[in-house]
């Protein structure tokens, strides 16, 4: 059983894991809240405060950290008493906060994987590429490490993994489709850090099919899904981190991720990705400033977070799994709908941030329970899916499926 | 009569200009280049040694200059005895360029509007933001200062004053139409230097109607026009220097320019400017480097001169004049049409910098025979059309007619 909260990152998704934790600060106990900048952290506690979402009285405390310190990130952990980490500040981050976790005994969790910043879609699995090389470390110093548990990876590996037990003998396919059908009403914007929803699209698209990695271009597979709620939607055939463990761990011949883009999204990304803007690497003006393109780009797009008081619309994330059961094929659909303005009224935070901090802290829940304080490192898939998908249910983020008997909400 | 030529600049279009006065040394005397990069200059000469292109036995030098610093570009006018300087730098520079012709004695010739880094389509008449405001300054020390001697401005000014002079009595519109028909092959690319083309698009559009200045969008009007050998092709109304000038001299009451744009190219350029990349005002990245993001946009971009090898087909730039004529109504079309392929071969650039830099020499040509050597500062309508068109068609850029009477060639 572990106690007190350091949430690492002081975005979108960090505004919505703050308000979730202060509503079940019962089980979570003292909640503290680091970035490298103080008063965005200071701003998220006031938005706690000003929604009054503390659920009994606690601890809730900004802290200004550089998390790229190993050292400083152990002294902020032993200075709180924090039990569990929740990190969800950049992705560069995860190699040195895991490691202030794995040295101080505190259950890590994060919501997707680790990356290089001068790499880009890495050889798969990516996840061998940095963290499983750590999990017999891990396991050596009984620490708890969960990867990837927010929405996507996170949620749909749970769905997975229920599929996998419940619903089928044995799987064939599961494609996880993604859809914002939200809007903002801005010219063009990402939903989260714009370097890193660019960095997903620049590379290679890896998917899992026949049990073989293939390689396509991205956009170059497109495929239109009909979907509860949003409709006929087309999607795109994407890099995305569940694909690597879930074809390794539950051993299925095909894994694929989609995600929906509409026309004007693909026509700026082609644009700029062919000028060369989207490049990670450093180009020199006339005038000999040197400067990384994506970093300017981003710099001009809208902050995600001001996103959030104006957007309207719902998103709809699941798994299409297929298979067979009983010696009959079937196909089932899991699947969430989450909306903008909800999220916004609740925490703060656009639909996308809140699908993705909300299932950070029903980990964190679950580690504090002790159902999912396993003392090694796993990815969802590894864990028991009910406990999350019941807790889900219960804050915010309820699970549905569509099969041959129809479209209905899933208990647990 | 002058002599001897200093050309500033180390671009594509001062390249055509050195080829074109080392064709016509025996009028125009020593040639010497000079911009802030030596190694520029050094290569234009190499490329004129390389085509033998020097008539006479002459002088052919490059200089490094910062041609900001009118002390220093006066030293060099002194020190190389340059009656003629042909400014075919950046648009920034030409106030202190004109400066130290105007000092020296020296006559000056530029081939478009000066420019204020810091501001983009300012007040209409643009020339009398900079240049008109030093109109009595020039003629007091009888300098000889030919303002937007290239193409347009320049070519289809002289098209305005043939018209004027020889075709109608009564000018009722002028309509400039400039279309690039050409492909360089690469997926996006400007022709000249990007900061100063996009400049040119990303503020509004003058254009003179009816004896008054209106302003519209970039892209908002839009219109097809037939032309002789590139066929129809849609152009835009776009603000241009020439407007400015040709309608205040002559007293057109409808003077417009319109260039031909692509679906391509304006898709570029909205996706870009919509997102703030071509904006001329520095934004600061999350890591702290401040920076112009169209300075960025630049540096991604091929560099226009980098386009001249593989680029093919045609340019036509011309005057659409509509008026009246011993009572009756008429119109003509006063054009050129030039190949962007022939001006590689000819002088290693591509047509659009052809275009821009023969004018200029036969500019210079004419003030060194005396006929356009005025001892004022003079735009291009201001000055006898004819020996300006008839030295043009034959150093390269011939003039043809369309009218009532057919499509032929027009002898001076």
């Amino acid at each position: 059983m572990k106690k007190n909260v350091l949430i690492i990152g002081a975005g979108g998704v960090a505004q919505v894991v703050a308000h979730k934790c202060a509503q079940n600060n019962d089980v979570l106990g003292d909640i503290h809240i680091a970035s490298r900048t103080l008063a965005k952290c200071e701003a998220i506690i006031a938005s706690v405060k000003e929604k009054n979402a503390l659920k009994t009285d606690g601890k809730l405390e900004a802290h200004a950290l550089d998390a790229m310190d190993v050292d400083a990130t152990k002294a902020l952990i032993e200075k709180t008493g924090a039990q569990i980490v929740i990190n969800v500040g950049s992705a560069f981050l995860n190699m040195s906060v895991m490691s202030a976790c794995i040295e101080t005994g505190a259950a890590y969790i994060d919501t997707a994987i680790h990356e290089d910043p001068m790499k880009i879609c890495e050889t798969p699995p990516w996840y061998a590429n940095y963290e499983w090389k750590r999990r017999e470390e891990a396991e050596k110093a009984g620490a708890t490490v969960i990867l990837g548990a927010g929405f996507d990876p996170g949620v749909v590996n749970a769905y997975a993994k229920l599929a996998y037990d419940e619903y089928f003998d044995k799987i064939d396919s599961i494609d996880i489709v993604d859809i914002n059908a939200g809007n903002h009403g801005r010219y063009f914007a990402t939903n989260f850090d714009p370097e890193i929803n660019f960095r997903e699209f620049t590379g290679q698209v890896w998917s899992w099919q026949n049990n073989e990695w293939i390689s396509n271009k991205m956009f170059e597979i497109g495929k239109e899904w009909d979907l509860p709620v949003v409709g006929k939607q087309k999607a795109y055939m994407t890099g995305h981190d569940e694909v690597h463990s879930l074809s390794q761990i539950l051993g299925v011949p095909n894994v694929r991720f989609w995600m929906g883009f509409g026309d004007h999204y693909i026509n700026v990304f082609t644009v700029l990705k062919n000028l060369g803007l989207l490049s990670e690497q450093p180009v020199k003006t006339a005038e000999g400033v040197e400067v990384v393109p994506l970093k300017v780009v981003k710099a001009v797009l809208p902050d995600p977070g001001s996103l959030a008081p104006n957007y309207t619309g719902k998103t709809c994330i699941g798994d299409f799994v297929k298979g067979t059961k009983d010696g009959k094929e079937r196909e089932v659909f899991i699947y969430n709908v989450a909306d903008h303005k909800e999220a916004y009224e609740e925490v703060g935070s656009q639909g996308i941030s809140y699908t993705a901090g909300v299932p950070a802290v029903a980990a964190a829940m679950l580690v504090a329970t002790g159902e999912w304080d396993v003392k090694k490192m796993a990815n969802v898939e590894e864990l028991p899916a009910q406990p999350f998908l019941g807790l889900l249910n219960k804050i915010g983020l309820p699970t549905r499926i569509k099969d041959e008997n129809g479209d209905r909400a899933l208990e647990f």
